[in-house]
């Protein structure tokens, strides 16, 4: 009962991610009644490709030619410390990283974690990569901050293993209770983790 | 953190109907791992305002050049029957009764509610328009179906007693509880409307 047109564009719109039929078809139908919407974000989607892509150096998103050597903010700014390096799944937990200004330091984003069960294993991770950022840019210490998932845990395992086998100073971010959070609504990892990770208190 | 052109993207995504800023991101950060979707989805949009648009009849969508007078596939289908009319508030509305098969007549979407607060008063209405198609289309009932809310309601008063005073016969869709609901949960106002519009059993 829609144009072919509005069918394209509901289908299309269906592919963000956690966007069913009926939030595509409310998209499309506010699309329709916001021509100049429509048009500026038709405008960037078509060009998008072309002007953002990976970092060459670590996988955060940059502005450039797809052509060019793309390098993004965070990589260009000569006040990030270059001797500390942080090793994330996604550009979504560089982003939170960022926002929470807890790290000065550059980063390295994987781009997946190991994941047996989806086929991903050590070989399809950068670790030749990160090696040679290491060598090359004077890293001091890996801060390996993966999601304390089992997917985000295994990969910190590998990653950790292996650098420490080429002797570079590794930590884990820590695992435990959240800001503001009760004992009692905590599941029985996070507690056991927050116990197993307590520090010298006092 | 992120490039100025995401930024832009993040911003246009934002006004998206229930699209805050972090979900915006989200589906930012989707179209630049896929590419293909987003140069798709940019065609679509720049070119949407020029292929659909209103329906010249009933305000349904259409496709076709804003030039020309669209036709939607409703007011086009000759199995549909002239004689009974469906005045809905929006797109959505008329979309949902479709879905439902509840109805083989033809539309009229309103586009918007009585509404004193909003400033949207009965000469806002297509009064005019509602009578001419009653007239022009042999239009033997109107089937008041807003929804059934406060503006909802107020928009089905004043146009069912207008087309009363215009010898139209006029009939509003029921209103009380729906199909599953316990009467435990349903809230006063429905159950007052269940029992006014009680109707002869067995």
């Amino acid at each position: 009962m829609l144009p072919e047109a509005m069918r394209r564009l509901v289908r299309l719109l269906a592919k963000l991610p956690g966007v069913g039929e009926k939030t595509a078809q409310r998209y499309a139908l506010e699309l329709v009644r916001q021509p100049q919407v429509a048009e500026e974000l038709g405008a960037e989607l078509a060009t998008l490709a072309s002007r953002v892509g990976p970092c060459a150096r670590c996988g955060h998103l940059a502005e450039g030619e797809p052509g060019a050597e793309r390098r993004c903010a965070i990589c260009q700014d000569p006040r990030r410390d270059p001797s500390s390096l942080c090793v994330v799944g996604r550009v979504q937990d560089l982003l939170a990283l960022e926002r929470a200004g807890a790290f000065r330091g550059r980063y390295l984003v994987l781009g997946r974690l190991l994941s047996p069960l989806d086929g991903v294993g050590p070989a399809e991770l950068p670790l030749e990569r990160l090696l040679a950022r290491v060598a090359e840019e004077g890293v001091r210490e890996v801060i390996l901050a993966t999601p304390a998932s089992v997917d985000g845990e295994a990969t910190a395992l590998y990653l950790g293993r292996e650098l420490r086998a080429a002797g570079v100073a590794v930590t884990r971010i820590a695992s435990g209770i959240p800001h503001g959070g009760e004992l009692e609504y905590a599941d029985p990892i996070t507690l056991g983790r927050a116990f197993e990770g307590r520090r010298q208190a006092g």
